[in-house]
């Protein structure tokens, strides 16, 4: 089988050409950039010497070849591309946010600047969250070509996070749901620019975009797709995205307020955790576990331990602990994932494999080293 | 002026050590160590060659010779120097915890596992946080010894951060208010451990004692006591340190549920920020800067900027930006400081300038370098 | 085919788990350790949670199971397990420096403080650098167990960098062949200690051990066997070890002097290179890559490219860039490598591999992502 | 008095500026900006918020209203500030390469791409690096204006390392001596590029302009003026720049051959160091210690210490270590400066200090911390 990438040469692009290149049921790559057109992918990433090889072409001519198509593309340009693939009969993941809000054109155009350019597009797409809609992505392929709007990268840590507890009713609605969410800086993609200058970012930490992050809609729409499971509302978002002298790895802290009937009363919040919040945590943690039991991406941490970005760098895990504040009222939960693999290209591959039946876990089964 | 420190080759000492060596009130320094008693600071900190020099003497010496003392000590070891120096009519700058609980002796064993030892030390001691108790410090030095129980780092940048909103009747007591906060990890002091090993924390960012950190009871208080200033409740508090790879630096992003009277009602909560609520947001700019208008070391950022660790790198400013959540409810405030600064030496000879009526600013006027 | 390692918890250790749970010949694994024996894995080291788990036994108890062993020990404690293995017919692969001195004891026992233990665990050892030895690997195992002396994370990036100069007689003996080399931190292993203490390493770099490293004697005893290929002597060695801030990799600058016939006299040793200099430099960067050509993981750089560590991290691959001075006389070779992986790890699975007649690449395949 | 900083917006002139903004004889700035002009400096760099404030003027209004003036800016476009400069009688301190070449046009303008613009302006230049040319700076001041070519960032670590050796004899010319030196990012400047984007550096070490760094020539010409001092040709130099993950430092190791009669010739080189090696490497380290004894920002590290980046961060100092190899015949001298400070904007202020006849430390009184 072959993968088309359109896109290759940014960040996004360059890690789908490392995971696919080790991908067992692809068997060639056909590539594509606008800038770097005609030249060779190991001369731009180097890293890939002697392992990956191929010409940049033009992107018509690597949907022409592909048996499935990925868009690893700025926002609000690759509609065409996935409007022909449609029309050619072949999948197309993409992995802007041009795909993400489906029946919410107004919410999209409000934040991305432009309408939908091709609507049929959105007719056969989906929003490429597995543990969310794995049935639909299936369900979608059986009747023909599908578009997947593979999620970006904070909402993945964050609707993996607060998805149990949304899905279940145990979220009060009446108090927002904070997401504190810190990124590496890799999530800024290839071209260089001030922020993202070793000098400027390194040794310091700070929030960027503060009340005004284009995921922020992203998140919100989903947490009201799971809260309407149990046919509750979803509380308002709030969402503060950070940036940290990472390369890789994204890291939320999600306050998820619970429903009166849930809390635990302290004796006095200020003194060190009681032994019924303890035991409550714990049966948290039980629920999240078994909540994911059937996921073979995502780790429900044990007591005693904390989700962090090193232990999943560079795999497609998402790691998440679970933890019950002081007060007794609300759910702290900790969600980490490598924001270029599960935020990103891995969870392209993962939905590639659900489109065409492969096994979930093919070509996606590195294990995560510590440092 | 002999200033003496005891403790004086943890990091916090150190600090100490560099900050006093150039402060123009200070003649000499004494120090002491108990692991390296009769050697010389510069041969544990080389940075010190040819400028800071001096053996390590013992604890008792260094109390006898000096005219103001610096404890930098582990918590719960402290208390018997705060009683010798005020029997001697000296005042005594603790960065322990110690003294940070005053009449709450029962917090404090809660959470540092032993009584007061002392009872008498902490009848003159103050909490030493100047931008609130600036006239208190003032005013105890007039009768005699003072113990200043100089904050902690974490509650630095939250307490400064909330001060304005809580001290005049904003905050909503009914939802808890959130700190989320990042350390650089010096706050994690001297000593090698396993958490602060560079393969184990480097290019990594992860939360640690959640909900049960020994800092929430510490801010929890005082939030309470700058509430009560306009005899309101102050609202439970939720905190969550995280580490992150830096040296420096603390960054609080808090989370201050607004009293209704104060929300703007956004049109549709998840579209990019209305007029409403950006002109709602300088509101509370111009209010901080206000508030804060005759603090020497806290700088209001203008609109457009957010605040950051790397600009109050190796400075005594608690750089503070303000912003208003689309959903109009809840105002962001991001506090930034440098924990070994203003987090901790700076903030103590920022008291010792109080207790001695120096200029304020005495010895603590490095410019930041951004890198 | 089950792998014992012994001493899995340590960072060799624990990379040889991660690299021989990916690896296809390798159905099960037996582990020891001793300070953590009867724990789990995957307690100590959670970023394996779901993939690795297994009991920490007793060394002995991974010999009896094992079909081959690893030891990733300290130095000069692993030889009674060399002994035992070969007593039972198994191959050994140490990692530690107590089979790397081979017939020359004398050195072994100055630079590591006692003399062998088991002389006869010696001589059936070889110097398990594959791109050197590989032969005499695969002729060792026909007739019987091997122990391997899995060479040092320095000497493998500075062997491989002179090896082509030094077996073809083009290096001057007269001039010392100096190799300056910076490694990661985690080159110092799981134990936290103050010299990979975050804060006192973070955002600095600094030689260390200056003229007195313990690979000094390793790598001049192996370029002395390299030199002896075409019937020369080795020049003096001069070796400088750097830490730097990274998690991974060495990189070693190797400034090779070579014979007055190879000379190119430039006209003005300050001016820009000469075409002259541009024309030997490609000659010289063709001979390595013609030297390397059926070597799988050496990776000889096109003109225009420098050896980087980050182009190899989490790869078993040495990339090097050859370079010749403005001086015309002196050859610069750069050589990049994961110090964990192609220095430890990955070395000695592939020395596995040889000794088990697999190809080479087994479980080594990993393409390195650049960031 | 009035310093006027040309090119303040640049990473150099945003240090000039806060160097002497903390100057004690320094009242007022006066800065330029080509690419800010109008805006306020505060509003480029917030870390200056509430310390320095100023328009942002046109380069002739600097000039104009200086009493000194400092060009920062790159290379080959401020000779006509320095001739205006001269002109009206006041000094010129540049950053830029312009003015390091003196009577050497020909390997100026081969490296840098231009001839001389404005030859008078060079007819009053001297080359400001302070420990050689000290006494020259003070002559030439006292008749008339005169152009200061500050040197650069590597040549200042480079020619401080070996200047003791050169200028007394004590160097082999036949062998060439070998400079390797690590820098951090900041010395790349402000403008963002690929090779300094945060996820293309971080974690990586890697050199880079191998045998074609314009650093060389300069350290190659000065390197020959110290020589000269004791009637000896300089050796052939090797100058070898990396790149490692550090806002701030320069790291030099320095392969200096001794001259025959200095050797010691080892019993074995591949023993530890024996007690000769160490009793002359003593020698060697009192010979710089003596050397240096009147130098105030020259520190020689006792023995057991070796150079390292942290302990000079933000201070004027150079450290020196040195060293005697095993094979008893190179001195390895190791120097670490600030890239920002000694190697650019501390060392222009103690130029500054020295043509106006102020403390030479004036301004420059900085404690290194650790950390």
């Amino acid at each position: 089988m072959i993968a088309g990438i359109i896109g290759a040469t940014g960040y996004s692009g360059a890690e789908l050409v490392r995971l696919l290149s080790g991908h067992p049921k692809i068997e060639k790559l056909a590539l594509s950039s606008v800038s770097y057109e005609g030249e060779q992918i190991e001369g731009i990433y180097p890293n890939f010497l002697g392992r990956v090889s191929g010409t940049l072409l033009k992107a018509e001519d690597v949907i022409a070849s592909a048996d499935v198509v990925f868009g690893a593309l700025p926002h609000a340009v690759g509609e065409p591309f996935a409007a022909a693939c449609i029309e050619q009969g072949k999948h197309y993941i993409d992995l802007s946010a041009d795909f993400r809000f489906d029946d919410d054109e107004n919410t999209y155009s409000a934040w991305y600047g432009k309408p939908y350019q091709f609507p049929q597009a959105h007719e056969c797409s989906v929003y490429g969250l597995p543990e969310l809609f794995k049935q639909r992505i299936k369900d979608l392929a059986e009747s023909g070509a599908v578009v997947i709007g593979n999620q970006g990268c904070f909402p993945t840590s964050a609707l993996l996070g607060a998805f149990p507890a949304l899905a279940n009713g145990l979220v009060c609605a009446e108090s927002p749901l904070i997401v504190n969410a810190v990124t590496g800086v890799s999530g800024g993609g290839r071209e260089p620019s001030r922020s993202f200058h070793y000098p400027e970012c390194a040794d310091s930490v700070a929030p960027y975009k503060v009340a005004s992050h284009r995921h922020t809609p992203e998140i919100a729409h989903y947490f009201a797709v799971m809260a309407d499971l149990s046919d509750n509302p979803a509380p308002p978002l709030i969402f503060t995205p950070h940036l940290a002298p990472l390369n890789r790895g994204i890291l939320s802290t999600i306050y998820i307020p619970l429903i009166p009937a849930l809390h635990i009363t302290p004796a006095d919040a200020v003194m060190p955790p009681s032994k019924e919040i303890e035991a409550q945590a714990i049966k948290f943690r039980e629920f999240y576990t078994n909540f994911y039991r059937h996921e073979p991406f995502v780790r429900i941490l044990p007591a005693g331990l904390t989700a962090a970005t090193n232990r999943v760098r560079q795999s497609n895990y998402c790691d998440i602990s679970v933890h019950l504040d002081l007060n007794g009222s609300t759910l702290i939960v900790i969600s980490a994932i490598d924001n270029m693999v599960k935020g990103a290209a891995g969870q392209a591959v993962q939905n590639m494999n659900i489109l065409f039946d492969f096994d979930e876990k093919t070509g996606l089964e590195a294990i995560p080293a510590l440092f």
